[in-house]
């Protein structure tokens, strides 16, 4: 791994943040990451966060358009809540604060005990809890349904949302839409390693792979002996289907898990968008890329979110953060 | 590995390049990747093109303020004149095409083969070669230094000085000033594979590195035991700065292989920083990610490029490609 020691993984990847994006606030010791003009006035501030190891999510998605701050826990480990009431102090406008949290058990419990101590000090918070994988309900780490690529949906399109100026409970509202209007499934073709451990989390051999695999690595649906692009993505497009049975235009995310080439990512894209096509599903906008990753796991997952006029419009907003910027 | 066969790797990722980007004209059968917009009437086109793998070099660099066309070849393996000749006719506005060409002995004979065809046909064609990778001089695949990291530089600063509507010898010679501006060195913490070999393309044990490896997995300077990111970033940033000794700010890419986690590629930069900051050399701007990657391949490579007012604003001036986007 190119690391110094594990201890500072997180410390020494905020340094380089903070060397690399001066348009942010990177508070190493804190933990705390804010664009750079926060607070926004009159606008409400979205804040999210959760484990490092999943990046550009969430770090690299504060900015115009997108999230006003983010709090990196340690690897697979969720923040803690005094980082995000410092956070949400930070970028509060007195319009309120929006957290968008991942359904992992600890994150929960962190930003619900962030929330209330965040409102003793006179922040107004909502929250809306992201939980899009298809692929299991309840695991070692979450009650119901896993947050995985869907989170870049609601930072996305409840950060342009923010940005127009709609009120908390718009806001919150929108960002409620999109939770129930996305699905994913993920595949790993290989195991990710975490600087704690120093190797494999779990044990994936050579030439077979993880159907449904979570975003660290928790076990799936079914182990199988290596597919191809083709398969595969009949296998994850149909079960997001299944539970999501879009009647409008949908959103495409084609998320690497990080160690998957990008020529191989594109090839599965095309996989994916022949499914959809086989399956009647429009498609309006397709984003192929390493978004909400899992350290160096191979692999994809596949995120659709149907969109109605509004959804897509805000989707097609500007945005400009270090690891998604589009538009002005 | 996520594909379907080794045969069809480079048409799927088209085919896939096409689904996600309508603002791109690709042509699967022909393997060209066009802005929708080309020719630009009045502008100089920028066409580049490579062994694919690397991606988003150079099909993810096509767009307005970068690349008007890229030729993606087989994995590793130059394109073919008839993919530059056509994509030359299909860009030039009649303002000339400038050609930028990665040091490697294949790609260097194609695409001077092409220019003498695409003159034929009655197009203006000048060339510029990127030679930036410091680790060696001469090998397998090389006469001189390899062309690596800096050709996101040479097609960026190069692409906004013909998006300015500067004339084709105007261009040329920007394009030379970033390269001779430019160096860089890699390192490798694990070998890529390649879909036709299906396994590692060299051999690299656990727990070593490759110091000054190429984008194709090729030898460097030396095999060592695992180092920290600390003592890679000085060894690194060194070797650079004993070549290329500069007297201006510089452009610093901290640019990842392939599989080497963005939390430690950020990391990594922090590192990168810390070095130059100790040699009293001055940073202007800093990108960190995936650009020029070989396919899995774990490591990172840095490159500097000292630049002057005017390349520092031609490097800030709008882009929107999907692999580099910002400004307007």
């Amino acid at each position: 791994m190119l690391i110094n020691v594990p201890e500072t993984v997180v410390a020494d990847a905020l340094r380089g943040m903070a060397a690399a994006h001066p348009e942010l606030v990177v508070d190493v010791a804190n933990r705390v990451v804010v664009r750079r003009d926060a607070p926004v006035a009159g606008k409400v501030a979205l804040l999210s966060g959760g484990g490092s190891g999943h990046e550009p999510l969430h770090g690299g998605f504060v900015g115009p358009g997108m999230l006003d701050a983010a709090c990196p826990g340690e690897v697979f480990t969720s923040p803690v809540p005094d980082q995000m009431v410092r956070a949400a102090a930070a970028v509060d406008s007195g319009s309120g604060v929006l957290f968008v949290v991942k359904n992992y058990t600890g994150d929960v419990l962190n930003f619900r005990m962030a929330a209330e101590l965040a409102e003793d000090e006179g922040v107004q918070v909502a929250s809306v809890l992201v939980d899009d994988d298809v692929a299991v309900r309840d695991s070692t780490f979450t009650a119901g349904r896993r947050g995985t690529g869907a989170t870049l949906f609601v930072e996305k399109i409840a950060g342009a949302a923010a940005e127009e100026g709609m009120p908390l409970e718009r806001v919150e509202a929108v960002a409620r839409r999109v939770v129930a209007s996305s699905r994913s499934f993920g595949v790993a073709l290989s195991a990710c390693s975490t600087p704690a451990k120093g190797g494999p989390t779990f044990d994936l051999p050579p030439g077979e792979l993880e159907l449904g695999v979570g975003i660290h690595g928790e076990p799936g649906r079914e182990r199988r002996a290596m597919m191809t692009a083709h398969e595969i993505a009949d296998v994850a497009v149909d079960a997001v289907l299944s539970d999501l049975q879009p009647q409008l235009p949908v959103l495409v995310l084609v998320n690497g898990m990080g160690a998957t080439p990008l020529l191989e990512l594109y090839g599965f894209g095309a996989e994916v968008r022949r499914v959809l096509d086989e399956r009647g599903v429009t498609v309006a906008r397709t984003l192929v890329g390493n978004y909400v990753t899992s350290l160096d796991m191979a692999g994809a997952s596949v995120t659709l979110c149907q969109v109605d006029g509004e959804l897509l419009r805000l989707w097609d907003a500007p945005v400009a953060t270090p690891g998604l910027r589009w538009g002005r």
